[in-house]
């Protein structure tokens, strides 16, 4: 399949470009160069020509990109064409904040339905959507059509309700619990820890980017062919 | 600086293999191959070998990493070999899932001081960390000299903490407001938009991965120069 050949860092960039080239619409700009829409987006020009390459032919050569134009074109390759319909496992504070967020913001995506397992949020609204039991889970998605779900329910839930999910037709899942999920094939996984990204950040401060220094004596040789 | 050339989705995996070995070390592993690491963190064992390439020379060849070993060095590149302080500002949904989460796992990173501007919130606490106004956020911060810090507040106050938070000395921001912040130099400032994350995650079923054809008749050529 052509998709998977696609670097997915390159994938989740789309979405940024897609922001920036509405926002240049919005102004009423009709043509972008790469290096415009780079500042507006927050990446480099070579970055942005890169990605976009990996879809085909965009723009005119020494003139640029026409925002709405290739916005169309994000939305096409994304699949955002349409509304798409998201579910939502677990109310709880991120559960929460993740349907209260969608309210407000990106059209293209909407929390269709709320799941969780406590009756006491059972029956109660976020964001106007209302929360179901979780037995409900794959008659409401299969009903819906529904092929994305976000998981945010405790660690010790998550591979139950993700092969819940993926029994129910769901094709792409982001994952908010810690836990390390299984996915069977043909369904995409995609899992944030908040806290591995606060690790990650630690690098960038003073008292990180330590680099091991050669011969420090722990190191017996080095190793490329492992 | 050396640090600038290391690319930061490798950065970000490096907490990915950090639990892993940690996970291994706890069951007793002693020496593991680039493979085996691979299949528990998730990655292919190229991308591994390629990541730590970065930071010098790791392992044994043939025989594999001990990861014991390799786990303190990551810490230590990473900037985690204390406990690292991080100041949470926005204790609405979002920020007390995150503190909560902090409460239960992850011993290296603790979020250590709150800030609202919420009267109603301010004097309460989340997971042990009294909840403080957003006037002291500059001095508290300073006083425990805290150096990471994550904001979730509403978009509009985003970029007033931010510069709060440069001001007092912060070095790494993680942002999951979705408004585009400015970072001034030297800070290191990484955006997490929860929607941006899912409007990718359609490119992955089947409604997405449309690319475009060539000839279709809207472009007018191909430009690899703009």
């Amino acid at each position: 399949m052509v998709k998977a050949r696609i670097p997915e860092a390159a994938i989740r960039r789309l979405p940024v470009y897609l922001r920036a080239l509405e926002e240049l619409a919005e102004d009423g700009v009709e043509v972008v160069s790469s290096a415009e829409l780079a500042v507006r987006a927050g990446f480099t020009p070579e970055q942005i020509r890169k990605d976009l390459a990996y879809f085909g032919a965009f723009g005119t050569r020494g003139v640029g990109y026409d925002p709405q134009l290739l916005s169309r074109r994000l939305k096409r390759i994304l699949g955002l064409t349409g509304e798409v319909k998201v579910a939502l496992v677990g109310a709880g504070n991120l559960g929460t904040a993740l349907a209260r967020h969608n309210l407000t913001r990106h059209k293209e995506v909407r929390i269709a339905a709320i799941f969780d397992r406590d009756w006491d949020k059972i029956g109660k609204s976020i964001a106007g959507v209302e929360i179901q039991p979780i037995e409900d889970l794959e008659e409401e998605i299969r009903a819906q059509r529904i092929k994305m779900a976000i998981i945010a329910v405790p660690p010790g839930e998550a591979q139950m309700v993700a092969d819940q999910l993926m029994a129910a037709g769901v094709e792409a899942i982001l994952n908010f619990s810690p836990a390390k999920l299984q996915a069977k094939p043909g369904t995409h996984l995609q899992s944030i820890d908040l806290m591995t990204e606060l690790q990650a950040l630690a690098y960038y401060t003073s008292s990180g980017g330590a680099v091991t220094e050669p011969g420090a004596g722990e190191e017996t040789r080095a190793g490329a062919g492992r």
